[in-house]
């Protein structure tokens, strides 16, 4: 297996973060077929396969302010107001993703995406691991 | 790591298909112990392991109407109406999901199945990836 | 892959049962790098990587009483009052995660656990299938 950290700037308010490119370029470099691991080791942080671009995204943040609402309803109370709901939502949209790989190629459909979706506003940076699981055959990971 | 498409028909309507017997037909023809990967290279479809058959089908289709109201709030607005739903699904209804696979048998329990749902009303066909990792003690997929 | 079953006493009321030790020691007792797949084989219960213990545990089960509300509204209709809620949930938080490993230790953040949630009050008793996908080189499981 072969895997890496990157970096990402989320900024300072509600955000989805388009990963796609940083994960076809990992899968690119070493090739080959096998599964594509892609994880986000904090707790208020999800991995979402979807369409980016085309209002999608603003629709996502809307629906999780409508069911997840950042007002004073959360035990969890520490940080922003409302920040509770930021816990919760790991359950529901998990840190983690996996996308089939073919010839080193994330074999996404035409209108999907690889995004981070991060509620947590007083938090800019965040770490995402790819990991990729290749055949033993292509000499590559394994 | 062997692949495979099949191609299913969702029909004109909100669906839930149940790929339970394709799933389990894949990976035996394989054998051997490791992990089947189900995506959907979709943006408006997700996969879910769920009881399919007593009720829980329309359920889910009652709850996501009730999360995710097929109503003029969203910013997507290609398609029917309310269309812009069916994109915010897959952040929540994964495209995705992964079953433990001994002796070429999916470990699913009793009551569980393997399921696409698929919101979208506008596109009757689709395709559905199938991949399995296996050991190469096996000889089989690595 | 190496795999195996765990037994949880999960009680008669909704909860969430924190199994990261079990995953940790299944991951050390293989070490080498891979992936750590977690598995429930029941229709009614989920896996969560979440924070545990501030609160966010019960703020989860807050907002699924609010989300999937335990009244007559399901069609499936067996066991408790409300049980129907408890089939729909496995769509949106599912029996499966995905955890990237390093040198035998799953590479969660700081405030990540990982969770069964079982909302299911008829059934004390649940397994979980534990699976490790480690790479040939460390000669452990493939």
């Amino acid at each position: 297996m072969r895997t890496k950290l990157i970096d990402l700037h989320t900024g300072g308010s509600e955000n989805i973060i388009d990963i796609t490119a940083e994960c076809r370029d990992f899968t690119s470099e070493t090739g080959g077929d096998g599964l594509l691991h892609v994880f986000v080791p904090h707790a208020t942080a999800g991995v979402a396969i979807m369409e980016l671009g085309a209002g999608s995204d603003e629709d996502l943040l809307a629906a999780l302010r409508d069911l997840l609402p950042a007002d004073d309803r959360w035990r969890h109370r520490h940080g922003s107001p409302g920040h509770g709901r930021d816990h919760v939502m790991p359950a529901m949209i998990p840190p983690y993703a996996t996308i089939p790989v073919i010839s080193g190629r994330p074999e996404l459909g035409t209108w999907q995406s690889i995004a981070i979706v991060d509620l947590n506003v007083d938090n800019p940076r965040r770490n995402v691991r790819l990991s990729f699981l290749t055949s033993p055959v292509d000499g590559a990971g394994w």
